[in-house]
């Protein structure tokens, strides 16, 4: 049995995706304890979204689902680390591959990510 | 200016640290607004201990700090990727190169990581 540490986070842990092929980290999420059942059960990653604060299957509107590839767990069991097959290619609901599409550039951001589809064509304007 | 999030998580927000050449996550942990504009202005990572409630020089006890390479920032705004550069090639207190030493198999985990230093030696025992 594997005993993650809900408690220190109220209930969540903070989950990492990253594409199994690449090393790139595609996003950043909070997981609960349903939602980690149901990953392992499912092989589909789930998460919890805080701001609409419901479960949440990753890629329910867009179809960008991410399989599970590897697991992995940091050392005071309290973050998952996901390697993940992102289907569509894009992680992120702006259309870019990763979430993480801007870095910090004199105190300034800069886009510099790949962006793979457009918004509103997937999820309406 | 960049303006993160630090309301949603109150007052933190999730920080990612990934090896600058290898792209392997090494931790995550969270920064308050305090860590992160001294990460900004020494160009060295700091976090939030939530353990210890306090500001955490990352390496300050065992000397494997951690140099800012990049910093990328999600599309929310409320999660922070940096690549670093991890002196001492270990960012785990446990003295694994990365927290993420452990990986899920058959609903146990197993150890598959890579041991840089012994714990006891740098921080006793």
């Amino acid at each position: 049995m594997i005993e993650l540490n809900f408690s220190k986070g109220n209930g969540l842990i903070m989950t990492i995706a990253q594409d199994y092929k690449t090393g790139e980290v595609l996003m950043a999420a909070y997981m609960n304890k349903d939602s980690w059942d149901l990953t392992l059960k499912t092989n589909i990653v789930h998460y919890w979204s805080r701001s609409r604060n419901k479960l949440w299957k990753k890629g329910e509107s867009s179809g960008n689902i991410q399989e599970v590839k590897e697991i992995r767990i940091d050392c005071d069991n309290d973050c998952v680390l996901i390697k993940v097959n992102q289907i569509g290619d894009a992680a992120c609901h702006t259309g870019y591959r990763s979430c993480f599409y801007r870095k910090v550039s004199e105190n300034t951001l800069i886009i510099d990510g790949v962006k793979v589809f457009d918004h509103d064509e997937v999820y309406g304007s």
